[in-house]
């Protein structure tokens, strides 16, 4: 009834306060990852540093055995604890939210692996970034949120156990994604918008005020966090204040002139970005069929380990603080143009070679780490231009070292464009990282012209790596082919084995296979007559109640090879009628592929049902059918004006 | 072919484009807007103030006539030219992107009207804002783009005709949307997202890209016209900047006592907003019963003008400046408690009063004023209490007066949240407009609590609106009542006619009445037997072009009545096979009228069929189908630990 809606609901918005509060356990875990890497990071800067001075060789093997026990350590955890915690996650969740069960991505086991294996990664030095595995985090966290704690481990409470339907547990997830990323960049709006525009392929208005709701509370408890963290026990994480690389003031002008190296910036970042994206397929292909053919999951060390520290500890102690510099303008002297081009260049090589190993990496900080580098050369570059063209430098208004901090935030924006594919979220979560509200028409022209030049060589990186996993993503343009492609043409593969007596396959209803499963293990719905018990439809059978028909999140729940059926068994019949859904989705045959897909798209859908042309019709609904009016008032003051047609 | 879609993909974006460059246009309206609003007001005031010094009753003659001249004039233009053009526009553009085919909202005439009613509406010192109206004036120039200029007066070119489709048509006024939203408060992420959240009910991926494009394009315009008005001949536009509002730095720091302060805002927010729409229901409701039976559009001049502008001359001079000093911390002394109360009270009267008459009215701006003025009140009330409660104000963190703008801020995001119903949108339009990141976590606060009170009284202002001028809106949430019927009883209302001769109702296909119309108005297809006269479908078949069954926008098109068939037509056949669409979209008869519901928002529809339950079926499409590979070598590529369960 309608109380029992309302008890629904208001357990929905419970859940979304919750996800939000749950995320001072992530939060709990991001401080963690924090401190534990900028601990390391120092304990292992410092040890270095003292064990050089009395020998450089010594010194430089302490430094490489630490990060290789810290990245062993890594990648021991995913290898043999959680595989599925590999790589950034974003993939995986892209897939579960495009309509796709992933098995394993949502567990605790899972969650404790990314935790951990963050540390290892990002801590042992290598080219990856931890936000990503945070995103996949928040997810997980919702996820066990909504199913009341870990089924497995047997901590779970059952009074949470009310969110069982697919639809439900979708929520949750887009919701943790979104916390997920409010947490990981202190960017509530970009949280949201992300979840929007990268995450899910179908979207309800009112999903988005839920999501909106627990990025609001995220915020909410960042910034109290923030507040106890001013002690300074939190290690980096009190500092900056609610902005994490706060770049605002000073760079007021700009000239027209300065759009051609911008522009120059966006066609570098779109070249650099598709290069990207292509040298990783080629990689985690080569990778695939030489190192280790079977499974995905290849041991991967890198080897170059060594001489990428060593330049990089002329520049850094975290990849934050790295950023930090770049953006900055009071470091202009500490990077000349030819440290700037090394780095670059073996980062770059690094990123590409790091992607896709059995730890938990993200993509972002690498992206913002190489595209300030090269948005700083070319603002270097530009200045010198000036400089020459004009003779004296303080003609320009590109004078100020701010311009050259100015193009290294173009530069990232550009190079992440490309690769993690995104428009206005990233423009949000750029602008809510730095600060600086002013750049935003010259971060969305670079993004224009990147992302233009980008598409034009291949897709985004998670895409791409969700198709090399396998993962049937529904991009969001159909192929072109489908135009010309009608639905019945496409669902010649499978067969439609429910016939009735006539011999005619009829649409009677649509019942899952892990329901089906369910009903055969049970064995209490077997009859010996093929006829229905109960003509009706039988709602008064309680033979089954609803708990057991939910599926575990993400496991691989029963197999038919779980079911033993005897030969008795064989010959019962059961009446599916009181299970089945009877009004699965329909198209005619004739539809052509391309609206198909966009329907599959837009729902959300795992299978539709295609009948024939010349099916009988009952009638028409029309939007005015759909406006049940509860006031019978307002249908008088309907205007002569405003007529609707249909 | 695919060069034909190639040429129209092109031209799509060429169009993004061109609605991009278009807002020159816009901006230009946009500038003469401001200027002239800006020109009569100095004018207005000045003239005021030397009739004053010499007689107090003709001053005051004086500048009641010239406010009655200017709002006449705007009245005068809407009721005898541009009645469309009357309102915000922004329930009607809803209602259109929701589906809804509202004629004259989108002409060009209404276009002209919407400019120089403006004009004379804010130059007339009435309580409502301009930028909902340039909303409006944004989608009117991006569909007349599309339709290639005005068909009634003659002024269209032939080659930009090629998007006559209602699909094309939708994206195309979204972009409108978005830019003129982009345009008006120089946030084009805003804009993005307020065509996101407030206008489309269904949006796909293709689609934010080309939004963010339009968006971004106005962006860089709106900072080019800003560098061209630097000379200071553009009035008050290129003053202050991107930012119109700029009231960042200084407002570091917020202690938690504050949050009660906070959540005060946001419950008199939540309260007043619902208020707001409640009277303004009232308002219009009494108007149409009791002021003006037949139509829709009253001629109403506000008599209490004369108050209104007594009181607002020791403010202000034009709204944004009002604004500006409320927002500011550096006019404290000029607001005393009493006066704001006496202002909130008298504003918020006649903005109630004023919506719903004869002249393009924006409701943001009002908001703002109203919001920020209650805002600014608590503010006070607030720091007075600490006072009263520490004896001492400087030992508080709101101890300096950036602690009331603040609150002026959170009041105004309040109001808004409540009365225009927005959420993501509202958050990064506030801070886009106001330069301060930092108080967004707050500003997302106070935005739940106001929302969460606000929904348990009314809906949003657009949304009574649409519903007070008849337009049948879907809302985001299905009706209750609709999770117990199914779409069977739904479609009780209509007869479909088309029998086939064994009395069965066959689907067939769907054809549009305006299509219909065109046919029958032709005659040229008429037959004189029942058979089809090309059994094949009638490919060959050139007696009609595309462009003839183009609807011109939201023009009547073609009635019946204007079609005059003799006694000897009315015995013709007409096969229609070839005009029909052969797929429109099915439900089958069980399906949830909740359902149905979610299909026609997301997908937009305006009509579905509903087919009966035992239907033939021809077969299931699935996820996998849809992926057509073009290389074969990604098949081979499928890991095993990923598996993809149906």
């Amino acid at each position: 009834g309608k109380l029992f809606v309302g008890y629904n609901v208001g357990m929905k918005w419970f859940f979304a306060f919750l996800i939000g509060i749950g995320k001072l356990l992530l939060l709990e875990s991001y401080i963690r990852i924090n401190i534990s890497v900028e601990n390391f990071a120092g304990w292992k800067f410092s040890l270095t540093f003292n064990i050089i001075q009395k020998s450089y060789l010594a010194g430089c093997l302490i430094y490489i055995l630490i990060n290789l026990a810290l990245v062993f350590s890594s990648v021991y955890i995913i290898t043999q604890f959680a595989p599925a915690a590999a790589g950034s996650g974003i993939p995986e969740i892209k897939g579960y939210l495009n309509g796709i069960d992933i098995p394993g991505i949502l567990l605790l086991r899972t969650l404790i692996g990314k935790i951990f294996g963050s540390i290892g990664s990002v801590g042992g030095g290598l080219a990856l970034g931890k936000e990503g595995p945070l995103v996949h985090t928040g997810t997980c966290i919702a996820s066990l949120l909504g199913q009341g704690g870990s089924t497995k481990y047997h901590i779970s409470s059952r009074w949470l156990q009310g969110f069982k339907s697919d639809r439900d547990r979708h929520n949750l997830v887009t919701c943790g994604c979104a916390a997920g990323v409010a947490a990981a960049f202190r960017a509530p709006v970009g949280g949201v918008l992300f979840a929007l525009e990268e995450v899910t392929s179908w979207w309800r208005s009112q999903l988005m005020w839920r999501v909106f709701f627990t990025s609001a509370i995220v915020a909410v408890v960042v910034c109290a966090a923030m507040e106890g963290c001013k002690s300074g026990n939190c290690g980096h994480f009190g500092l900056g204040g609610f902005i994490i690389w706060d770049i605002s003031g000073g760079q007021e002008d700009y000239s027209f002139e300065e759009l051609l190296p911008m522009a120059v910036i966006g066609v570098i970042g779109g070249l650099l970005g598709a290069l990207f994206n292509q040298l990783t397929i080629y990689v985690t292909r080569w990778r695939r069929n030489y190192l280790h053919k079977k499974g995905n999951r290849v041991k991967f060390y890198c080897s170059k380990e060594k001489e990428y520290n060593d330049l990089a500890t002329i520049f850094f102690n975290t990849q934050d603080d790295a950023i930090r510099n770049l953006f900055s303008a009071k470091t202009i002297h500490e990077f000349s143009a030819q440290s700037l081009l090394a780095f670059v260049v073996m980062f770059y090589t690094l990123a590409v070679i790091t992607f896709g190993t059995a730890v938990p990496a993200g993509q972002f900080v690498p992206g913002i780490m190489i595209g300030s580098t090269y948005g700083r050369l070319v603002g270097i570059f530009t200045s010198l231009t000036f400089l020459f063209a004009y003779h004296t430098i303080s003609l320009l208004t590109c004078s100020t070292i701010w311009c050259i901090c100015r193009y290294a935030l173009l530069g990232a924006a550009s190079f992440l464009g490309v690769s993690v594919q995104m428009t206005v979220s990233l423009c949000v979560i750029m602008v809510e990282i730095t600060n600086n509200l002013k750049l935003l028409p010259l971060i969305m022209l670079v993004l224009l012209i990147s992302k233009a030049v980008g598409d034009a060589f291949n897709e985004g990186l998670y895409e791409e790596q969700a198709r090399l996993c396998g993962i049937p993503l529904l991009e969001s343009r159909p192929k072109y082919e489908m135009r010309k492609m009608t639905a019945k043409e496409a669902c010649g593969n499978q067969k439609v084995i429910d016939h009735t007596r006539n011999g005619e396959t009829l649409v009677i209803g649509l019942m899952l296979r892990s329901h089906l499963l369910v009903l055969l293990q049970s064995k209490i719905d077997f009859q010996y007559s093929p006829l229905p018990c109960d003509p009706r439809g039988g709602s008064q059978r309680i033979g089954h109640n609803f708990s057991e028909f939910a599926k575990p999140v993400s496991s691989k729940g029963i197999s038919i090879n779980d079911i033993h059926l005897s030969s008795d068994d064989l010959e019962m019949y059961i009446d599916l009628a009181p299970f089945l859904n009877p009004s699965p989705y329909v198209v005619l045959e004739d539809m052509s592929l391309t609206k198909v897909y966009n329907i599959f798209r837009q729902l959300g859908l795992r299978h539709i049902f295609v009948v024939p042309r010349g099916s009988r019709v009952i009638g028409v609904i029309t939007r005015k059918d759909l406006l049940i009016e509860e006031e019978t008032d307002s249908t008088t003051m309907e205007l002569q004006s405003t007529s609707v047609r249909f």
